[in-house]
């Protein structure tokens, strides 16, 4: 048995664990993250990445090859009886709202996105952040009375390493099989960690001891950690129960290539995701199946068979065929939500350990990665003694608000899309199609993951309405929205998202406004002045010896024209530091100008600040807008930073 | 001694080889590339890559990869001596000519292009073709008897596999020191494969007989297949000596990340391409060195130092330091090329092996690659005997008219360059600016590959004036520009060269009109239906028991409404062929509309295509442009194809 210190412990490799451990690498912090299973997913499972998710991989470095492999949706058409009782096309809408992000939704199976996690992980780790397959933890403890000590490691952790055949899920296909998936589905109740242990117990697997300053809980709808730390998700199920099938459909249903919502006048209702590598994913209303008194379905009625021919009957007349299944399963609609989110700010739980919901909407993956984007780079820069300990208050009260918005919409999506639809307006039993219609859209929004607000916290300084004024479209507590930009140096345009990569620091964006204005040069020189001070928030949240760009990076975007400005003649030194090896620093300075050959950003214009007199905004490593405010505020900036980073010295 | 037959041996694994290399694995022919070096090459070389060969890459699925990696160099500033002598910036102009390509000329090591193209040769050949390193050929015979026969292979070649020790080269470098290139350089005589072979032949290196169809010389300027042919490059070397510096310069010299032409008054000239990770490379003009009497210089004089000390003054009043140097080396400027790129058709030279020059214009890796290009899909197609043997001949044709325009232009450029800048009008021995600037700027084109137009072979079948009027956009013989197109099926829209995949396939690209415009859905159904009579040449083209569409592809491009068509009702079948398990092919049928998130492509304008009646056009391998005629003109598809392809039955 060995004996091991180290910050953060992670349970559980699905998506939200590997953000979470994506993040320790990207940011420098030691970390183990374990997982019950012997190997990573293969087919099935969450396949939906909205907008936010792609706009988050791209910031770790990863997005253009989801972007590359995956399916992308670009359009939903709305199925619903016509008078004669046959399903027709109502309706024909974008997939993505137009003009929300420089993604749109796009769908790929789970187990490319843990690749790519993994693949990240391994590089900016530099290996040592490695998965460890087959490990689950057996028991878990806190010392409370070291909770608020930093220096400590309050949480002792069990851990026990599984044989190989233990560790291997039921789920993996026989030969020329289907994956059967109804071994995680909602449908099932048995403890497997309880079994697992049993076996590994009897066998005397190998065990050791891990103190950790952090746990981070991820490991599912039946989270292991979430029971033993005696917390419940609270919510209820709902009578209706829906199969999913990967298929390769042959079908002359014209819209099979887009997503579709069917509704059907007396056989359910069918949801169509296209999928990457010609596969179609079927979400098919079983109106067969109906729970027991327990308001439990009986697991055995349902086969891959029984799944289909409910498709074949609600897509009728159409014809629906398939010689390739790649998987399927079945589960039964509930939404439940934890009250606690975390204990002692010492033990987290994150994604499907703490809220559940049902699949159609495609934001499951989405919500629990974008838990551990949230938690992530605050449990990291705690640990690494840049940030104050309080900021990890802030994951219950961000993302609680954002999993009960997920849990409404689901509750009220899913019961009008499973509901029968209306005859006419006289058939009050039935559901609204104008209502589903409505519902679904305002949905695009949410389920594109960019209206989250974060609430006013010590991370989030709501502004003042005039100070919010100076930059109307960067609104804070909202993520940084993104425009091109054109490099003062190389002419090159960027998307200044681009620029906000996730490696754990936060950022000032100066935009520096008309730097050729004589007045306006006065107020950029003050600013920059005060920031370079050896006093300034700046230096004295940055530890001594570290590159001064290591904890907050400035970044500038001014409206000059690039060809009458010079780097090192018009911005001053702090702007672009020098360094004695590699000179000066030519990526922190842009223009908000025309490029040659990508169209203008107009990112003044579309962020609503003023072209000659600028402001500056504060922004989270998580990309969240933290402040805004004018150039001359630079005690309130500095004040932002005092209330979340520890500041040296004086 | 193994005894060895098989399609295709390729000499020499630099990029040409590389991409000949990648042709074989994309169309699923064995081949083996041999390459009397250890290793690939980690720093130096060449490093610009234009727009053509990016489109390339991108057909071969690595487009991305570059495009992430690489530095974007985005303008061309020109600096010249103002009236006090010093430099000045005299012209600001972006680096590729605007609305050419859907890509920039971009800048990245030659051995990250090299990484790709192992990693894209591995996949596609899955596994099967492998680069066999420190193996050198020792002999090369044709066995002129069996030349014109389908069934032979009768070029014999013995191979020899060298120890690990001989074939490492001595360009790496020391712990902590930068690489010497100069081993490589033109100034370096050395018959090294001769050393090679007597050092391998005294250990008794171990040997094989390979017999071979087609032999592809890719070895480089000191090329031992064209020297084994008894083979020449004619050309004249100048008395201009450059040198080479990959640094990561530390400079107040403010357009360091641009690409710049520096002509100083007295101290000769200085180009700047800056790089990916800080790097810049600088070719400079060394004055103080001259060749001897038999016009070679002397290569102990050449040292870093010496070079960056040129550079200085060249850049003076600016200051150069560095503190981190990557690799050096020098060239003396010259031009030759081959009189015959191939023997009778059965071994081939491509790439430095027949044509050289100086590097500055960022020619050479581009030519290169794209002489392969040309020619592996031919001796592939022949080999597998898709395509007719008599095709070999436009390899020839096609790239020794783009070899002699390339060195007219290096010949021009390089002396306007190396030359003292005018003082004045009346200064009659200096370099007009002027003049600089406008080859510089008419070089533009050339430089980026686009401006390749191929001569009227059985390959390209220069049209009639009034057929080319059909699509004025696509003229025959240049490569098939791209914009962008949406998906009938799913909506997405695609820029048009992404379905022009490198995959060996020919293509019929019907541009189908209005086909809701019952006169011109006649034409098109006429069209199909004759595509689709067993007797066509789309069927007589594809061997038996092989998939519909992979002998040559055909693609739809209509200009209806796409929510007022449907691809099962609107579209034949021989435009979305149906496949017993995969179902009908929705990848086939795109249509000219606004996309929701990426704008309006105006295929039909840009391409110069009636938006009613459109055309149908013939499309290459290699993306160029075989054929355009109308849809009545079925019967000069047909012999377009008749005259490259062949055709079974009838």
């Amino acid at each position: 048995m060995s004996d091991n210190k180290l910050p953060d412990l992670i349970v559980g490799a699905g998506p939200a664990g590997l953000m979470a451990a994506a993040w320790m690498a990207h940011c420098g912090v030691s970390a183990r993250i374990v997982d019950k299973r012997g190997t990573k997913v293969f087919c099935g499972q969450a396949d939906g990445l909205q907008c936010r998710s792609l706009e988050i991989f791209d910031s770790l470095g990863f997005g253009d090859r989801a972007w590359k492999e995956a399916n992308h949706m670009m359009e939903v058409c709305m199925w619903n009886p016509g008078e004669d009782g046959k399903i027709r096309r109502s309706d024909r809408i974008p997939d993505t709202i137009v003009g929300l992000s420089r993604f749109t939704e796009i769908v790929l199976h789970q187990g490319r996105v843990e690749r790519f996690f993994l693949d990240n992980i391994r590089k900016y780790s530099k290996d040592s952040i490695k998965i460890e397959r087959g490990t689950l933890p057996e028991s878990i403890e806190i010392d409370e009375s070291k909770i608020d000590d930093d220096t400590a490691y309050p949480v002792t952790v069990k851990l026990r390493r599984l044989s190989e055949e233990e560790a291997t899920p039921a789920q993996q296909a026989k030969a020329g099989q289907p994956s059967d998936g109804l071994f995680r589905s909602s449908l099932v109740q048995s403890d497997d960690e309880g079994e697992l242990l049993a076996k590994a117990g009897a066998r005397g697997g190998e065990s050791e001891i891990v103190h950790a300053k952090y746990v981070l809980g991820c490991d599912g709808a039946r989270s292991w950690t979430r029971r033993q730390l005696g917390l419940e998700l609270c919510g209820e199920a709902t009578d209706f129960i829906w199969g999913v099938l990967d298929i390769i459909p042959i079908t002359d249903f014209p819209d099979i290539r887009k997503r579709c919502a069917i509704h059907s006048a007396e056989n359910g209702s069918l949801m169509v995701i296209p999928r990457e590598n010609r596969l179609v994913r079927l979400y098919i209303q079983l109106k067969e199946v109906t729970p027991d008194a327990n308001g439990r379905a009986d697991r055995s009625k349902i086969t891959p068979e029984m799944i289909f021919a409910a498709a074949q009957k609600i897509l009728s007349p159409y014809k629906l065929e398939y010689q390739y299944c790649d998987w399927w399963t079945a589960y039964q609609i509930g939404q439940r939500i934890g009250d606690k989110f975390d204990v002692h700010r010492r033990v987290f739980l994150a994604g499907d350990a703490v809220h559940t919901h049902s699949p159609k909407a495609g934001q499951g993956m989405n919500v629990s990665m974008q838990d551990t984007y949230n938690l992530g780079w605050k449990v990291a820069l705690v640990a690494k003694g840049i940030a104050k300990r309080s900021i990890l208050e802030t994951y219950e009260s961000e993302r609680m608000d954002v999993a009960q918005q997920l849990i409404d919409f689901d509750h009220r999506f899913s019961r009008l899309f499973s509901g029968r639809p209306a005859k006419d307006i006289m058939d009050e039993e039935g559901v609204s199609m104008e209502e589903f219609k409505n519902v679904f859209v305002k949905g695009s929004l949410f389920a594109s993951g960019l209206s989250v607000d974060y609430d006013a916290s010590m991370l989030v300084a709501k502004p003042e309405a005039s100070a919010q004024a100076l930059a109307t479209g960067i609104p804070v507590g909202m993520r940084f929205n993104s425009f091109k930009v054109v490099n003062q140096s190389d002419a090159r345009p960027r998307h200044f998202q681009e620029l906000l990569r996730s490696d754990g620091r936060f950022r000032v964006v100066l935009f520096a406004g008309d730097i050729l204005d004589a007045a306006q040069k006065q107020r950029v020189d003050a600013f920059c002045e005060k920031l370079d001070t050896p006093g300034s928030f700046l230096r004295r949240a940055t530890p001594e010896g570290a590159k001064p760009d290591s904890v907050i990076e400035v970044l500038t975007v001014h409206a000059a024209k690039r060809g009458e400005t010079e780097l090192l003649r018009d911005f001053p030194d702090v702007l672009h530091p020098f360094d004695a090896r590699l000179g000066w620093d030519y990526d922190k300075v842009y223009v908000d100008e025309e490029s040659y050959h990508e169209g203008f950003g107009d990112a003044y214009g579309n962020y609503g600040v003023d072209r000659v007199k600028g402001c500056v905004v504060a922004v989270r490593p998580d990309q969240y807008v933290g402040w805004v405010g004018a150039l001359e505020d630079f005690d309130g900036l500095e004040a932002y930073f005092a209330g979340c980073l520890v500041l040296r010295g004086k």
